[in-house]
């Protein structure tokens, strides 16, 4: 495995990579876990080339202590990269990747005004950002996001068709959880561990929520959701939303779509957490 | 490791056993789960010679359902107990135990009159019926009994009083649980997936109320676990007592004790699940 610090670096590596055949690129912000480890095993085993980016892009987070404390372990997570088989670990700096400000709007549409972006203003604009940005870098065959991000998928499909990248594939992988149901995510190291004791609570509620909404409104769900997260210590419900996995928008009734989402985030303590479900109709 | 079937053979086993040090005693219904896997690995760490026993004892079943659908799996049972390093595994018919009748009443006092005594007529009196034929039958140094039932161990301790079996010494050992935290039992088999993906809610809920207890009553916080966990699909919460560890009475204040223990009786759906957890004063 090679890290590559440079985009120029990155571009000659790849230009020779791609001719030999498929090059799999997995975006992350570091801090790996076993959720991004299954994102490079499944780049690993469909390409002949695998990139994994790690860079904590300034320019999605809406909440500055949320960036000052973003778990950064960039040995630990070159270990993990290097056990996986990955081939080119891009880790650059904020100025290689931002040389200049990205002054760029995206027009991301509804998928984007509801959910984390009504509730992070600006997050998705930087996500489109980085990850376009990402994607001329690498120019990859297949590119591979966790569903843990849901509503990120279908910003980033939306950023595919804004900025035409023929030929792309969005792989969307699903979330991979704690034994005891918590989703894996990078922020999850800032929970106390009484925090971490309750965290696995969102989970829990969400899929008996399934069993819930054979007999109740959708109204009543969430509903239900919200209520019994929040009698639980440091849980405070910022948002429950039931949504068509499509076109993310919120429905009113079970029966306005086949493939209803619940998308929850939560704060446990100050932690935001988020996780998401699939009902079944 | 040697099956044996009958009182005579044990005991002829056993009295080579008994001179040449100490011997472990592990009575159970069988079913064997990791939970009875550490009692066995303790006593086979701490004695010369391990009996386990493998009983389910009629006596002590209040409901004839839960007696003709108790979980009985020999063969693996058997298995399990040779890998552990067992000497003996104790597996008698109801008739080699009961040749005849047992009407013995115990006078188990107060311990027994509270939750499962309360809510299961004849149970205790049974367990300490099959209990006391066991220790006569073995004889053994150490009894080893897990804390999921939590009462049961205080009754047993009454009745080796009772009964006068000086230098017994009863070994209690903490709770195994699943890794989502549901506590290991024979009846867990029962549940149905769905009811299994609810069922960890109980330790969820009861842990998550040591951090409530902090600022809440003693009422309030009986009242809090039994209402978050009664809002779960097929929970139905028999009972929920915090009494006093030594005592097994309930108390009506943190107060009144230094070792409150909250003990809980669910049924998911038809299964009837128990728990407990120990209050920090």
């Amino acid at each position: 495995m090679e890290i590559i610090r440079t985009v120029a670096e990155l571009q000659a590596k790849l230009g020779e990579a791609r001719s030999r055949g498929t090059i799999g690129l997995v975006p992350t912000m570091g801090a790996l876990h076993a959720g991004h480890l299954s994102l490079i095993e499944r780049a690993r085993e469909e390409n002949d080339t695998v990139v994994v980016s790690v860079f904590v892009n300034p320019t999605q987070f809406n909440n500055p202590t949320d960036l000052a404390t973003y778990p950064r372990t960039e040995e630990a997570d070159a270990a993990l990269m290097e056990g996986a088989g990955v081939d080119y670990a891009f880790m650059p700096s904020v100025e290689e990747v931002y040389p200049e400000p990205d002054n760029r709007q995206f027009d991301l549409g509804p998928v984007a005004e509801v959910m984390e972006g009504a509730m992070r203003p600006g997050h998705f604009n930087g996500v489109a950002q980085v990850v376009s940005k990402l994607f001329r870098f690498t120019e990859p065959t297949r590119a591979y996001f966790g569903e843990k991000d849901f509503q990120q998928i279908a910003v980033i499909r939306r950023m595919v068709e804004l900025e035409g990248f023929e030929g792309l594939e969005i792989v969307d992988c699903p979330i991979k959880r704690e034994t005891d149901g918590l989703a894996l995510s990078s922020r999850n190291v800032r929970l106390s561990a009484e925090q971490r004791s309750v965290a696995p609570v969102i989970a829990q509620v969400l899929r008996s929520s399934l069993i819930k909404a054979r007999e109740m409104s959708l109204a009543d769900t969430k509903k239900w959701v919200t209520d019994t997260i929040n009698v639980f210590p440091f849980m405070n419900v910022e948002y429950y939303e039931i949504v068509d996995a499509l076109t993310m928008q919120p429905i009113a009734e079970w029966s306005e779509s086949e493939q209803p989402v619940g998308c929850i985030t939560v704060f446990c303590g100050d932690v935001r957490l988020i996780d998401n479900i699939k009902y079944v109709r």
